[in-house]
């Protein structure tokens, strides 16, 4: 295993997670920090497409061994990176048909070994607004209590994967305006 | 390990899970799926009896070495059968005075490895007027907080095989008078 | 493994544990119980010192790996002790600037095989005013919607807990003025 620092965020779409981890990246190069954001679901994709897969939606219609299969190719290859910072941009769940996928789930957590877990929430009502600005999202399945919902799950989940690993959570809430302010107190805590 | 659809459905009693599962297999067989419903407790007991038991007390009586024995034996049997859809009938936990068994551990997962996980809940109050009406139950023990608790517990407890397993987690409220249309998104959500 | 009752027992600070604790401990011993309780953090420093550390804040600084196995050296200990009833007094997590650090990690419960978990809150009012007066807590950071936080992420973490080891876990609310009672009643839902 390689001696670095491996961080595991996530957040459920709508929190501002992405903007979020820009700033964070931002204030990381300025220090001359070596870090990288590496993001989970477009690397299984890449796994799969390497494994003759032609799209997404082919992924989901695997057996459940075939996926874990390529579930843990990725995790491998996440395992490998010997940046002093590396940051795994992912999903504590996925929303599918079929209900709430882990995205995180024990095997992968095993190869992984991440140092921390950071899982970003924000206000429902915020949450909402952002879904619903979102021109690639069927706004009529968007309701609050849909995103509380979410948002207990991403709880449960993270909570599981904390024990599982051993590593701390923290939780961000980040509030519109004062996003800066979350990614340097994300950095401040985990001591990057 | 054969190859079939797993299903593991959960729900508290009073959520109408039973009423539910009738009505999936209903809507299966017609279909001319080949599905078998096994209750994990009653699969336990049969277990357990072939083990030298009397009674269900006696089970919880056992250590915790010679519970997880019969378990295994149980766990077994289930990942055996080679019915086209097999849903495994069961709770996330069950209600003890020692507290809150949980129904599915590690290593029973890891033995079944589900395919899916279908966690059914009610409206508190639907769940305690279900409940109040239920002459096997002690009536006084019934509260809408302790529902609530329950419900939570539930979510927290399957969010955690969601994780172990790898496999989804299809949450589902079932409300009074839309039971079939409840059974048939489930059947649609999962692929059967 | 030694054939004995091993009780974990969490609760985030200001609720309470430790009277309820000293109480559950006088009625056993006054029953002629031969019982221990273990404070896991205390145990840890320990076993941390005899490994070559100074102080309680050297401890978090160690690497993952270093942190695991001194983790795993204590419960070791703790797994070799042979009273009738082992009392694990812990956390489910601790509250560090890094996050929630999970108390009862997945390879720390496979070592410690324990029988039960119980897991002690309390209203958050009533939290809130104890640690209001505690005298070493900084009081500016102690807020109902952090307490409530925590309370959530100690009932997510026993959940996962409880899943992985396959024992229960009894939630106890422990109110102002009936203390006694509720040590009292854990006692008579353990069995022990």
């Amino acid at each position: 295993m390689v001696e670095n620092k491996k961080i595991i965020m996530v957040g459920i779409p709508g929190v501002g997670k992405t903007s979020l981890l820009e700033i964070m990246v931002d204030i990381l190069k300025n220090h001359q920090k070596n870090v990288i954001v590496i993001n989970y679901g477009t690397l299984m994709f890449e796994v799969a497409k390497e494994n003759g897969l032609k799209d997404r939606d082919e992924l989901r219609k695997l057996s459940v061994t075939e996926q874990q299969r390529l579930q843990k190719i990725a995790a491998e290859k996440i395992s490998e990176h010997n940046e002093e910072i590396v940051i795994i941009d992912t999903h504590a769940f996925i929303n599918t048909p079929e209900g709430y996928y882990p995205g995180l789930p024990l095997h992968v957590l095993k190869i992984i070994k991440p140092d921390n877990f950071v899982s970003v929430s924000a206000k429902p009502e915020e949450i909402y607004n952002r879904r619903m600005k979102d021109e690639t999202r069927n706004r009529d399945k968007i309701t609050l209590a849909n995103i509380k919902k979410e948002l207990d799950v991403q709880s449960g989940m993270i909570s599981a994967c904390s024990v599982i690993t051993g590593s701390p959570v923290r939780l961000v809430l980040n509030t519109e305006g004062n996003i800066t302010e979350a990614a340097d107190k994300i950095i401040k805590a985990i001591g990057l």
